[in-house]
């Protein structure tokens, strides 16, 4: 079985994931997990709710998920993205089936209230913050979709075990849900041919990474890297054998990068 | 099996609907299907894409959904009404799946391309409308949801036959989803008595209407409660025994009209 990842940028070309991931579920199970960042942060813009961020005193800076950013999120991942997803792959002869992490798929450890560094450097307080941590992943009822030959394609937010709807890291979502339905493979699609040693030189990509090496990777991961490094890191823990990152904008991206195009971490 | 179709009204109280279908739930089985005019209208404004009618040469008028007002249908029905659904049911200890129409439930016939009637009195061609009539549900999906013990909480919009995302009438797609799965009740919640002969009195209530009455009171009926009526004589036709309308915004409002307090159809 496979997961796959889709990251959220603007030009991850999905007529070409598609037509690939018909093919590919021919001979094997697959899930599709996507994110959808940029129209997120493109609808916020438009609807006056910027994507703001905060940044802990230890300097690490995460997504300010209040009530507000959170329908935005809502209405960008689960509504606009998810469903487009849904129906490139129906195009392509997929049964698709798109569901958040709500949807009895993801449960979240919401996490405890933040304090954040203002510009004036003084701490405070944050108590809208709606984000956690996917801890489990609903591997049963995903299971039997796959069975009645469903593609499932989900995305965040998740439910926090108080029922509260929160966002979550997609990359550790991947992981858990990897985990539950012991999936020995995770291909990671994104704008960028795989891991960079040089964010700006595609010529520094480095073709294969050894899993017990990822923590010496963190210095030439920036921002969401880091991230995917983390999530790979936790995917080994929880059984997966192989991680593929690849490149989302080229022509049979999931082949690609199962077939090494991009980095290989094992 | 009960089909609960909710509307799209503000004043819905949800808290108290999923409240009465966790009771409910332990005797019957129960699929929602939701409605979100309001915020879809809402969004859309907010967005610089208000929502818009046209009117046919003999004078009937629909929705105008261009891409634009698709991508805002998305965004309001299956993300942001439909996962805020879920995670109310989810409080009340439902364990919910929020699916829409595009997510292998609902196939639809894409209407042809309308004539449509300006203000000028000239009647032009509208080729970008995204709308259809749904023809089929996903039974089996939904049944083994079903047995499965997940509540499916269902909204618009569809996927036409060519795979298009299709805007859909929501009374029409539950007749369907009730034919479907051989339910024979129909519970639909709005934000009035029932069926009244007087729109602006609720004292003109009209408890009780054979179905084959149905015609007739289409008379008494202004907009959205005409597709009501068409709706409900279309579940009749596909083996639906009883249809109870009751209020949406009163304290057990689904048990309340299954008892009789709004308008009983049958």
């Amino acid at each position: 079985m496979i997961i796959l990842k889709v990251g959220g940028g603007k030009d991850i070309d999905w007529e070409s994931i598609a037509a690939d991931a018909a093919e590919i579920v021919k001979k094997e199970k697959l899930v599709v997990v996507h994110g959808a960042n940029v129209i997120r942060d493109e609808i916020g813009m438009k609807l006056g709710v910027p994507t703001r961020t905060i940044t802990s005193p230890s300097g690490v800076t995460s997504v300010h998920t209040t009530p507000e950013a959170l329908d935005v999120f809502l209405m960008s991942y689960a509504g606009l993205a998810n469903k487009k997803a849904v129906a490139v792959f129906a195009r392509h002869g997929l049964k698709a089936v798109g569901l958040s992490g709500v949807d009895s798929i993801w449960t979240a450890k919401r996490k405890e209230h933040a304090v954040a560094v203002g510009e004036d450097g003084k701490s405070r307080l944050v108590t809208d913050n709606f984000t956690g941590r996917v801890e489990s992943a609903n591997g049963d009822l995903l299971a039997s979709l796959l069975d009645q030959g469903y593609l499932p394609v989900l995305c965040p937010p998740a439910l926090s075990y108080e029922n509260e709807i929160v966002n979550v890291d997609n990359d550790l979502a991947v992981a858990v849900t990897a985990g539950a339905l012991k999936a020995d493979t995770i291909v990671s699609l994104f704008e960028a041919p795989g891991l960079l040693k040089n964010a700006d030189d595609p010529a520094s990509l480095v073709p294969a990474v050894r899993k017990e090496e990822l923590d010496e990777y963190m210095q030439y991961a920036r921002g969401r890297m880091k991230k995917k490094i983390l999530g790979a890191k936790r995917a080994f823990e929880l059984g997966v054998k192989k991680i593929c990152w690849g490149d989302g904008r080229v022509e049979k991206p999931v082949s690609a990068a199962l077939a090494g195009r991009g980095t290989v971490i094992q």
